[in-house]
């Protein structure tokens, strides 16, 4: 991994950091409208998909993948929705989502609708923790 | 490659065939806003992501990066969006997009923006026959 990657200040502002896997930073998002997870490769200078080696870009399959069988597993979601946009922040990133069909903009994606909602920060902590123990099980599995 | 596979009738309708890459249909959207993508994994059955085996996921992720590369050299765009959704649509699809800062959603994902506009054929079919020799080039390389 090149040194210099650093996190872009506004994801860094939006969102709360779960841990490192071994090509992304994991972070939830800041909106309790959702159980909203962004992958973060930590390689410098990456913007699209297609700056990634092909390498990388498999690797980054795989801490989706996990992540999103962590993230159903816990919130019992009825779809996951999964994203790389990056129009308005420009490092790479990868959007996780658990949605639901009662949820603030469903059948919408997501940008754009509600409003962000703070978290309960026990709730929040409790989110991060069930996380964290799921990729932990994922992580012994592998 | 299971024989009972086939297009969800809402993407066969809204879509134009350009051709099968080894795992996905490719189809171009048909909203000439925007230069539109999409890639249907030919498993029967599969809605998420998670529902491909390690190696579809794989192959899948290479046949985005293909499309992404082709689709970016065609239109020069300023960004690509990739994203899986399917809040509406069940079977699995990916969306490969080009898009420019002066397009009709420009910062905002394009997904309930601007009324889908109908494609001048002449320039649709342009379109086509640049992206399947821009695939056939890539695919000669591999």
């Amino acid at each position: 991994m090149p040194s210099d990657w650093t996190l872009d200040p506004e994801l860094a502002r939006d969102t709360t950091e779960i841990g490192d896997l071994p090509l992304c930073r994991l972070l939830l998002n800041n909106d309790a409208n959702y159980s909203w997870l962004i992958l973060v490769p930590r390689q410098a200078g990456a913007i699209e998909l297609i700056d990634l080696s092909d390498a990388d870009r498999t690797r980054l399959m795989q801490e989706i993948s996990v992540t999103s069988l962590a993230l159903r597993k816990i919130t019992s979601c009825d779809k996951l929705n999964v994203a790389a946009l990056g129009n308005r922040v420009r490092q790479l990133h990868f959007h996780v989502l658990a949605r639901f069909t009662n949820d603030a903009a469903w059948p919408n994606p997501v940008w754009g609708q509600a409003p962000a909602r703070d978290y309960d920060p026990k709730k929040r902590e409790q989110l991060i923790r069930a996380l964290r123990l799921e990729l932990a099980i994922a992580a012994a599995r592998m």
